[in-house]
């Protein structure tokens, strides 16, 4: 049996040296159940919101820093690039956290892509498809708001696809993303876990606000009544794909400010590990100043 | 003969009341001089940086809610969306101004395409084939960072193309872009205008921080060398292409700040003359809240 990951989760709060990419990351090949993490928590995490606001605010500097030598290292051939992953419910938070991370950023090396219900151009291509269309170039920080992911997961709730063209399909993609790891993707694949109780307030919340009526449709209320169903598809989907190549990170997200604090430092912790460097001048820079000095 | 443009953008500085996208159009169809256009004014603008930096800081509140207006209309079948496109020489600040405009919106509602020279295969195509590519969907803000305009300014200056085939592409983009306008587009071109001494302080700079020597490259001081063809190419440009359907906007840019607020203003004007609206639920509110509360 598994170390409860709730408790695990918690305990870690007392070492806020560790990473928390180490803490987050869900173990791949055990079962995944996730009423057992909490929904709540801010595994070391900042003490409250006005804290996580000023923690996020500081590593604005050092994560653009670190975006600015990605894209640079990759003019001189790097091709190194990071593509974070956002599952969720709905409600979850996904597009808020797009939204957070790229305000920290340089939204100019981002790609962005939100995956709604496949075209029928996208249906007619295997599922991967569509996503490898979306994928981030060299030096850039590719952003997915849904993914393949989606293709385990409603795909599996809503019998998408006959349940012996689903099986295979987690061997699929854990074959695609070493692919691309190995290609130089960091893969950074986040699930933001709500409660139950958190969507409905949400959702009531939306319902409240006619300026958010658009971005609610009654069919979200019959994806709610299944919430146990999605619950085990993730599951299955954290289990079977959290790879040593892709691991998956579990973000406790009924608190916004926890979650975008984590969704940041996450990116933070793979950059850092990229280490990416300018690359020096391969022109002779002192003839360059001369010559624009010079010039009338 | 035209007014002296410099003298009607001082003159305006009065008129705080003008709209921004009256006193920065330039009136198509007339000789555009560019050498008469000061790069250091600040037409309309707030008095000095810390001044700028506040009023930008109050528009983004407007910008961000109009985008999601915009965006939101779009899901009950508006087509209606914005296309900025920045043009200018090198060290202008395109890039920079995408990523402020980009900073005060939602950037997944953003679709941003920075032109560089063209691949095998766009050459291979029309030159309007990889602007068309690039263009955001219903709903959007699509930013270039260079354009279709690269094809009659590098390509006149560097004779990419013979004269014969360079001629006819004015009224092809013309064409192409009332095209646009008619399918929903509201096209914002904004020409970055600084002066030859800015950029050689601008080129300087970068040589003289190792950090941004991945962005200097020695073609530019050939550039810089043929200025007065550059200048006179966009002028040409200018001229020709400033429509009634698709204007351009010259915004003197030696001043990032005023740059940047000229730039976040002009499509804050634009969005608003847009203004999109929420559109109605097409559900039962009450029974959707009704069911929701309900659910156990």
């Amino acid at each position: 049996m598994p170390e409860d990951p709730a408790r695990r989760q918690d305990g870690a709060q007392q070492k806020p040296s560790a990473l928390l990419r180490e803490l987050l990351r869900v173990p791949g090949g055990e079962h995944v159940d996730l009423s057992a993490y909490k929904t709540d928590a801010t595994p070391a995490g900042p003490e409250d919101k006005a804290a996580a606001l000023a923690a996020t605010a500081r590593m604005a500097e050092r994560l653009a820093d670190l975006q600015d030598r990605l894209y640079a290292s990759s003019t001189a051939g790097d091709r190194r690039r990071v593509l974070l992953v956002l599952q969720g419910v709905n409600t979850s938070g996904k597009s808020g956290a797009v939204k957070h991370v790229v305000g920290l950023v340089n939204p100019s090396g981002c790609r962005i892509k939100a995956f709604n219900a496949p075209t029928p151009e996208e249906k007619n291509h295997p599922f991967l498809w569509r996503i490898t269309n979306a994928l981030p170039q060299r030096g850039e920080i590719g952003i997915f708001d849904r993914s393949h992911y989606e293709d385990v997961t409603i795909a599996r709730v809503r019998e998408l696809v006959p349940r012996k063209q689903l099986g295979p399909r987690y061997a699929e993609i854990n074959r695609f993303e070493e692919g691309l790891v190995k290609d130089g993707v960091t893969m950074v694949k986040v699930f933001l876990h709500i409660s139950y109780e958190q969507q409905r307030r949400r959702l009531l919340a939306r319902l409240d606000d006619p300026s958010k009526h658009w971005k609610f449709d009654p069919q979200d209320i019959e994806e709610r009544a299944v919430w146990p169903d999605y619950q085990r598809a993730y599951g299955i989907a954290l289990e079977r794909c959290s790879t040593e190549a892709a691991p998956w990170y579990l973000v406790p997200s009924d608190r916004k400010w926890y979650r975008n604090w984590a969704v940041g430092k996450l990116l933070l912790e793979h950059l850092e590990a990229l280490d990416p460097q300018y690359p020096e001048a391969e022109f002779d820079v002192d003839e360059c100043r001369k010559r624009l000095v010079e010039m009338p």
